[in-house]
């Protein structure tokens, strides 16, 4: 397979045109590569990750990759494939996000071939006319006929006219930059089309269209969004990347070496056939982990699994408690130090038998500490209890 | 009753709200009664009268009126109470528009008392972004619920989304002049709560709507609307005025008595019982063309109608056209004198019988006049043949 079919065939769930697109391709022009963001949340994850690492791939074969901030849309929130609205977000929240973004995209994408610009260079220009006179292009029905919408609808759950407007401000997004070819998740499909119809209306040459398969989250049965808790941050600190790739479902395993890594999926099935798949999640683990991160990062990050997660050791660095009293009440020790997120969760966890102290399971709310000892919650949480001040 | 009871009962449709209404007018205070117009047909007609009569009433109790020209949703068409979209008409003929609306206003409504705005005075400012959270305030679902939407979207018929934004945007207005009062159609009733809505949610105390039955059109079925061709225009001249209100089918003259006119329409009733509907109608005729022209111009179409269409005499003014050769082609002349809007219609008439010289039924397609013959033409297309020059 010569590098070009490899890079329209693997992590590819549609291309419209095909045929199109690899004539452009093959016509040798620089192609302009779309690809739009919604800052909507405080960060990426590899969700997003799947189309940078195909847009770093384009920008090696010499392409220019522009990415779109939606600072526009965002405000809206995308509810392409969303069961329900997202509620508005403030300029100021936006703004902190895109930040956020930025850093991420040039840890896939090089910073310096990239284009970035803002959905506001645009529409903050246009007049409301002009964006009726776009509105008019198309039928309230060729909108609600977009699956998440038309689900909704018959839920009787609120569309909001903002939201019915999403893919005609993502469309004109390919308008404003004269986009070669708009990459995205197939559960963009819908918006991309739109955009190739706008362009179309407008004189421009149709956009050619990329989709990639959904990235399956940490659950193991939904897209990998913020909003469900299913993510791996591009941001997070590369032992919980590593340590949250390695959570993930094994029947994950090999979409995620598909999506995220550029290794030989053969090789991966065979492994997986002959070895341990936790094993095999290591190497997937790594090499995600050493991408964003690198070498150092990626060592170290598998050092600390094999330490905690592995061996059951505590790691060598842990949150430290100065001992203030006697007797230590397990509910507050938890929540005031953070290792849970509400006494409630403190108590369910005591409960469940899934606290330690010197790998002793806790069984009482208080109990009497010496320094030194350590404080195991749930798999991962360690706390060292310390001489008081 | 009083004066106030009568503003507020006749020719009303409803209310909304009432009691709020009264409460408002008890208090005293200058309202500001807004109502909007979309420049969308070349003129106006005596649908738009009756709002603009009403008004005229508020002006004279000291009331502030408020005239909006929608030249940006003309430009979509108010897709209220229509069965399909309407085409985009450009800026240039949105502002022709303009120009016959604003001098006709001012035959019904005095103009020294009124705020004539535009749309764009608004909207030409506002930001996708803020336009984008003004229809974040509405469902989807809530805007179909319109009754015209809900039944072309049943019926598959294309409801642009431009169209769908259109009572977003006429609420929108309600809140840019701070609307005390909205007065309108009956058909302009979701609309008008739309902008109750939103003014509402934006601070703003809710307008109260004050809404009006539909004036049927001259067919006796349809509203009156230039689209449907069964319409008076208020800038017609005043024998036409005249004659169309004469050619109103008979159970429509109480209900025009009732929303064109002051007349007592008890006494109007008394003397349809006792009289020929034809004198009734002309009592109307009359007091509307009194309206829009005074008493000499509608004096001489009373004049003009008796002669033509009482009495079949041609009427004092007619067009002329001189004679160019012996034999005349009768298709040509009804043609180019204008007297029928193409040749084939020509064609229908004479094979119809509908065109007669000096009173003789012309039975060939040729005929050789002598001047001073009176062409007539279908029920009051009149033509006089002179000499040549």
């Amino acid at each position: 397979m010569n590098s070009l079919d490899h890079l329209l065939e693997r992590g590819i769930a549609e291309i419209i045109v095909e045929e199109e697109f690899r004539d452009l391709l093959a016509a040798g022009r620089r192609l302009r590569l779309k690809q739009g963001f919604d800052p909507s949340a405080p960060d990426i994850h590899l969700g997003h990750m799947v189309g940078l690492r195909k847009l770093h791939k384009f920008q090696e074969l010499g392409h220019e990759v522009i990415l779109i901030i939606g600072d526009l849309t965002a405000q809206i929130g995308d509810p392409s494939g969303k069961m329900q609205a997202r509620p508005l977000l403030t300029p100021e929240e936006v703004e902190a996000n895109i930040n956020t973004y930025l850093s991420s995209f040039f840890k896939v994408v090089e910073k310096e071939k990239t284009i970035i610009l803002r959905q506001s260079q645009w529409f903050s220009s246009m007049t409301t006319e002009y964006l009726l006179h776009l509105a008019s292009r198309f039928t309230v029905a060729q909108f609600l006929h977009r699956e998440d919408f038309f689900l909704r609808m018959k839920a009787e759950d609120p569309v909001y006219l903002s939201e019915l407007l999403y893919p005609l401000l993502q469309a004109y997004d390919s308008v404003a930059v004269r986009a070669d070819v708009e990459v995205g998740g197939i559960d963009q499909k819908f918006n991309c089309l739109v955009g190739r119809e706008l362009q179309r209306m407008l004189g421009q040459p149709p956009q050619q269209i990329l989709l990639f398969p959904l990235l399956i989250g940490t659950d193991g049965s939904h897209k990998m969004s913020k909003s469900l808790g299913n993510y791996i941050g591009v941001d997070e600190p590369p032992q919980d990347i590593y340590g949250k790739v390695m959570s993930i479902p094994d029947q994950l395993i090999l979409s995620y070496f598909e999506l995220l890594t550029d290794e030989d999926l053969r090789r991966m099935e065979d492994e997986l056939k002959v070895q341990n798949p936790m094993e095999v999640k290591k190497e997937l683990a790594y090499n995600i982990t050493y991408q964003l991160y690198g070498e150092e990062g990626a060592c170290q990050a598998q050092e600390h699994f094999l330490k905690v997660f592995s061996r059951r050791e505590p790691p060598s660095q842990m949150v430290e408690y100065p001992l203030q009293a006697e007797v230590v009440d397990a509910i507050s020790l938890l929540h005031d130090t953070h290792l849970v997120e509400s006494r409630m969760e403190a108590r369910r966890l005591l409960k469940q038998g899934a606290v330690e102290v010197n790998g002793q399971k806790l069984t009482q709310p208080t109990f009497a500490p010496h320094p030194g000892a350590v404080i195991k919650v749930g798999k991962r949480g360690f706390l060292k209890i310390v001489e008081g001040e």
